[in-house]
């Protein structure tokens, strides 16, 4: 069993609002409050119970570690949530010169998959995991097939793990028939809000990084009552003043994964047809993402002098802005101005004067400081998000929990395949 | 010099329009036909007469093989239209077992930074490449600096290799002062138009991809009048449709860099305040890209349920449709109906299922038919969309060659810092 940590001092001011550049009014606060609380208090939701369900963090680092004795790659093998919150985590947090490697399997993509097994050094110290929370993706068993397929035709037993729901299903049923160890997705979180489950914790623990520091971060998440309801109020008044894109905007290169990790989380919690009462649901924005300062050469001019339909949320980094090499001289007479200064010091520059463009363009915006990129805060902002996310889809009167418009697609698919 | 070769005819229908919701009118297609008759004759324009330029692309091949000869990594510094092309050939071409390597250096973000010398298994064995167009991109600058006092403090000297325009610049003054080597970007051709400069073709001849194979693609990509003015007109009529989001779909892994280069490619282009006449721009498209089937599990709903705001080119790829290997078996009694099939097979019917469930839901499509993942075709769809913008562009007498939105925010960054 972890022992139970409260988050600690050193934990306050993870993230933070920094800057806004339009007003929210009090009534949308009040609103958002009530909807956080709602969200807080549905016993039939689990991902934010997740903090206090420990045997379930402890089952994920007992396995990682035992697994990391053994192994030197893991594959993820899983679609969308299954693969988007491990994918996220570990863009950030990978140590180029770790032995522990994480790979993913999250497409059917047979040429990707080829590529894949040529990245492998060797199988015999690979371990692939299963993840699927119903048991039943299609891409996911029919990758499993293939790997089994190649394994046999190599003469060798593929090591698998299964992550998924406990019910029957055909992953489960497989498992325990095949005496393969299995980790648990509580049937009450869904799958693009399973990242502190085993679907994050089990690649986590393997690589080194105790679930228990994301538990901390996550809870001290779920403690930010206020910072929740000022955020999912801005969301819904940016909807009233029609801005139907809304941008994540990261400042540091590492947050692409994340990026995509949460454009899943918004997308499909949503945007709906119908509300909870059956009546036309509201209209919601488009989640993008971008990378400062990378995106000031690409999406930049888009949201400058485009259409005023964006509001745009920069993430700007402690960690990164107080890097501390200065530059001691420069080859470029050009930028003598420079010296001096760290890589930190120009990142920085960078958010603030885009920040400040973006305003005087009169585009909404609202900047968070985000402390570092430690896995407490990794696991603040993937709590936040979420919440933020629920509270928005409860403010909206919409099931935030089902993804009904993917089923008809995965129907006709299915249909092509059998005639 | 190479060979002067035409477009054979195995280059035809490398990509071709397989299907669309929507109609457009004879009198668009005349209007887009004529816009590309007009961007094909200006001569002020480099990017389309960049096949005919037969001295830039041997002199990319030449020190490209030269490069490989000696070193085995080789580090894009650049940004935005700088890094965005080589990286989406790269994401595509890559071969996991090739001993040359190709890395980027495209952001100030010194915690990626830093990680990037952890990758470099030997500096000897490493070769820089500066890429910027004006020759003055601060952040391209600050990290070349870098990298000189990384190397001093080893005590050792940084290779080098310059890519810019040929002008005096802060970036080529120093090259031909300390005699570093130098390709051209013609001063025709902009940043985001240059990936068949030495942008794109030094690293790809680096990599063994000889130019001349996607110099043989952009050659087959400029003669499609009839697919370009048809693209074209999709585009206006989807903006007449008040479709504010261009969705690229792409059904293969291997395309979210290409994602990026083409969503840097439109937005930089056609987002404008002002047109040519100096009044109010015609109001452009926010530029999205996908992966299926992966993301199936994460903007389908989006897209499926969100508001009808968006029009969705999906491309579809012959070669990996046409994957051969068959599942022989499966371990898994519910997916029975799959053994004999093929992975290809799945995606196919995923990306014909996801585009017939969108069309049932009234989303506006159009299926694009790519017929495999060779240099050739990657240079005919890179050329085809730079054709496609620039048309559309012209179309809404638009510059689509500058991006005056962008300029502020240096400014301001810039005095940040100074101050």
């Amino acid at each position: 069993m972890l022992p139970f940590r409260d988050p600690s001092a050193t934990l306050s001011g993870m993230i933070k609002i920094l800057e806004t550049s339009q007003k929210i009014s009090d009534s949308s606060k009040n609103r958002t409050e009530a909807a956080y609380q709602k969200v807080l208090t549905r016993q039939d939701l689990g991902f934010h119970q997740m903090p206090d369900r420990l045997d379930l963090w402890t089952a994920s680092q007992n396995l990682g570690r035992q697994l990391a004795d053994s192994y030197d790659n893991m594959v993820v093998v899983g679609i969308g949530g299954s693969s988007l919150g491990p994918r996220a985590l570990y863009e950030v947090l990978q140590n180029p010169k770790s032995k522990q490697k994480l790979y993913f399997c999250d497409n059917v993509d047979g040429v990707e998959f080829s590529r894949l097994w040529d990245q492998l050094s060797d199988l015999k110290k690979t371990i692939w995991v299963l993840i699927s929370k119903s048991g039943s993706t299609i891409e996911t068993l029919v990758s499993a097939d293939f790997i089994h397929q190649i394994y046999q035709q190599k003469n060798q037993q593929a090591s698998m793990v299964v992550v998924s729901e406990t019910k029957s299903s055909p992953m489960m049923d497989w498992a325990k028939q095949q005496s393969v160890p299995t980790l648990e997705i509580p049937v009450d979180v869904g799958g693009r809000f399973s990242v502190f489950t085993a679907v994050g914790m089990l690649p986590m623990a393997f690589l080194g990084f105790p679930p228990e520091k994301f538990r901390q971060g996550a809870l001290w998440a779920r403690g930010q009552k206020s910072l929740i309801s000022e955020l999912s109020a801005h969301f819904l008044t940016s909807f009233d003043r029609g801005e139907w894109i809304s941008f994540f905007w990261y400042y540091s290169s590492l947050f692409q994964n994340f990026g995509r990790w949460q454009q899943q989380l918004w997308a499909e919690s949503l945007a709906k047809t119908l509300d909870r009462e059956g009546k036309a649901a509201a209209r919601v924005s488009t989640p993008m993402w971008a990378i400062g300062s990378s995106d000031q050469h690409s999406l930049l001019q888009q949201v400058m002098d485009g259409a005023k339909d964006k509001f745009v949320v920069f993430a700007r980094f402690g960690e990164i802005e107080s890097q501390s090499q200065k530059l001691l001289k420069t080859q470029f007479p050009f930028q003598d101005f420079f010296v001096g200064h760290s890589m930190g010091e120009l990142i920085s520059a960078q958010a603030q004067g885009t920040c400040k463009a973006l305003i005087e363009q009169k585009v909404s915006t609202l900047t968070l400081h985000v402390q570092d990129l430690s896995p407490e805060c990794l696991g603040a902002q993937m709590m936040l998000w979420q919440l933020v996310v629920a509270t928005v889809g409860e403010s909206l009167d919409i099931n935030a929990f089902d993804q009904p418009g993917v089923e008809l697609g995965k129907r006709l698919a299915r249909a092509i395949l059998k005639s």
